[in-house]
């Protein structure tokens, strides 16, 4: 996990973006991860506008710092990482792949400013832009579809970075388990009912009992569950018992 | 990393989506990260019908089935996991964060198929919608803005799934470094431009060489920049000798 701190310290740079609605998705996603600054380096005016005044806007995009040319929206940064599709492109640059980065990323922002940069929806990042990067990060994407949505980008990016990957180790906390007793309970309620509704047949009874009990072990249930699948016997059981009115 | 066949048995499940332009989003996502099964529930159908036509609407979105209720789109899977912004709502399953629950589905989905269903972009899933899901997924966004677009929410969690964790472990591969005889010719040459600019101090010249062999190796530099640099000192040098014009 990412300390709050240590978040602060990511400027998300966005170099001339175009559509305010990517904009707007890309804030909601900082927001979402809890990264707070947002650079834009020669947006199309009119949607940058345009997404600082849409309906729900957020205080994060309105702080939203603007330059005029990469050098300057990088230059506090000692870690400048640029994004890119790869593709066909030739790359002069060490490329790594997000799960790998993202660790390099995080390491960095324990001391220091790093700056990631996302290019512009149609053409991404110019070589004149990558010249400014220390690498470049991958999001392991299709090679037959390398090139993401720039809010989606953006989303897994940042979702990489505050991920804690000591909760995939973990074991779930679950609901406290029913007990060989009230698994005991249940089964001899369950084989009532088969009693009283004739799916028993004496031949077979034997047989059928272990059965029953093998399938009641295999449902993993918890205390709770137990108790509710007891209940809908209980009544079961009465109402096959031969009374007329089920009660309330 | 998750193969081709275990992915193929993924149905992303779409409940009753608003906006065209998320429906779009959530087809380029699956195209990315190489998830080929939609299918949608109870959809706005104009909502449908815009996605399916849009310009460059994918081969994916032609293909994604409509159906009228959730159990009859979950109705082949082994599997049904919701996600969930958690948010107020009481819950009464099971809730995984991503990395946990990504780990648990790519299991799953090593032999059976298993439904990942997103609500609509205003409500999320209803309780009726959760009580078809065995457990709940949680994207660990913040507290204080728990809920995410749905184009990039449907972007993390296919992420999660195909992300390889080896990768993040792994040495990054690099160009071959320079070898101690390459750095110490590119000290003695830098050596000789300082020294016939003017730069090195006969009374500090022993320390000014020691210092300069140690940044010299600090720079960590390819065996590929230290013959760049070692090529731009020897112009330098001619030029310093008093050559009037350098050489093309």
């Amino acid at each position: 996990m990412l300390e709050p701190a240590h978040r602060n310290r990511l400027k998300v740079v966005l170099v001339s973006p175009r559509n305010p609605l990517n904009i707007g998705a890309v804030a909601r996603a900082m927001s979402n991860f809890g990264f707070d600054h947002l650079r834009v380096v020669n947006p199309y005016q009119l949607a940058f506008r345009e997404a600082r005044s849409a309906v729900g806007a957020s205080e994060l995009l309105a702080r939203a710092e603007e330059f005029g040319a990469v050098a300057e929206a990088v230059a506090d940064c000692a870690l400048v990482v640029g994004t890119s599709g790869i593709g066909g492109r030739e790359l002069r640059h060490p490329v790594r792949r997000l799960e790998k980065g993202a660790r390099l990323i995080r390491r960095a922002l324990g001391r220091q400013r790093v700056a990631l940069l996302f290019g512009s929806e149609k053409f991404g990042l110019s070589n004149e832009d990558l010249s400014h990067c220390h690498w470049l990060l991958h999001i392991p994407t299709r090679a037959e579809h390398e090139s993401m949505n720039l809010g989606q980008a953006v989303a897994v990016c940042l979702y990489e970075l505050v991920r804690d990957p000591a909760i995939a180790e973990r074991q779930s906390a679950r609901a406290r388990r029913a007990t060989a007793a009230d698994l005991e309970r249940l089964t001899a309620l369950l084989l009532e009912a088969l009693s009283r509704s004739g799916y028993l047949n004496p031949t077979t009874a034997a047989s059928t009992t272990l059965k029953t009990r093998r399938l009641v072990r295999r449902l993993d249930l918890s205390a709770r569950d137990a108790e509710i699948l007891m209940g809908m016997l209980r009544q079961i059981i009465w109402k096959l018992a031969g009374n007329a009115d089920v009660q309330g």
